[in-house]
């Protein structure tokens, strides 16, 4: 099963509620992207509250797809990292300081908006 | 693989972009409901866009999560009926004439706010 993209004016939105093997990760990037070209979104916030762990495979994932996203001219927001997430990433050596973050999805939508000024 | 259901404010998105088997709807019948007592969601947007088809007995699940929804306090609308779903729907005597719809999430969003005043 895929992971299903929302779109919503202008946005895209992600809540990703199912632990991520490789396979799917790469699935989901494929879309998200295919997604963006084809809707002109301009902003799309993934929410991972409902992830409890990551591997160094899946960050590298999620952080690419934020860089893809951009060059595609898409801004990308990851909200809902739990701390659980957060210690395991940085254990690991991934900042992600490039990527924009935010606590829950209404925030990440809000932080879109201002950043897009909308 | 179960439905995600993200929370925006004070309401529910969900687009269902799987087909629906027996199992998977009333599995996502319980989780909607349970989400809607846990978040104290005032309203609930299901997004039908992806789904080419519907039988009887999703038609009637999806029916009657409405009823459900209302019953706890929560309006729901249903969004994206395909054309050929709508046709499946009247042939096989299903009207929904209870039941809220849009044409789109955003609709089916401006719809809700308009409804429970917002």
């Amino acid at each position: 099963m895929r992971i299903p993209i929302l779109k919503m004016h202008q946005y895209l939105l992600i809540s990703i509620q199912v632990e991520l093997d490789d396979h799917t990760a790469l699935q989901f990037q494929e879309d998200l992207l295919n997604k963006i070209h084809e809707t002109g979104a301009r902003g799309v916030v993934v929410d991972l509250t409902s992830i409890d762990m990551v591997d160094s495979f899946i960050a590298k994932v999620l952080g690419d797809v934020v860089d893809m996203a951009n060059l595609l001219g898409a801004k990308v927001v990851l909200t809902g990292i739990q701390p659980a997430v957060a210690i395991t990433l940085i254990d690991l050596g991934i900042y992600m300081r490039d990527v924009p973050t935010a606590l829950d999805l209404e925030r990440g939508l809000d932080k879109l908006r201002l950043e897009l000024g909308d």
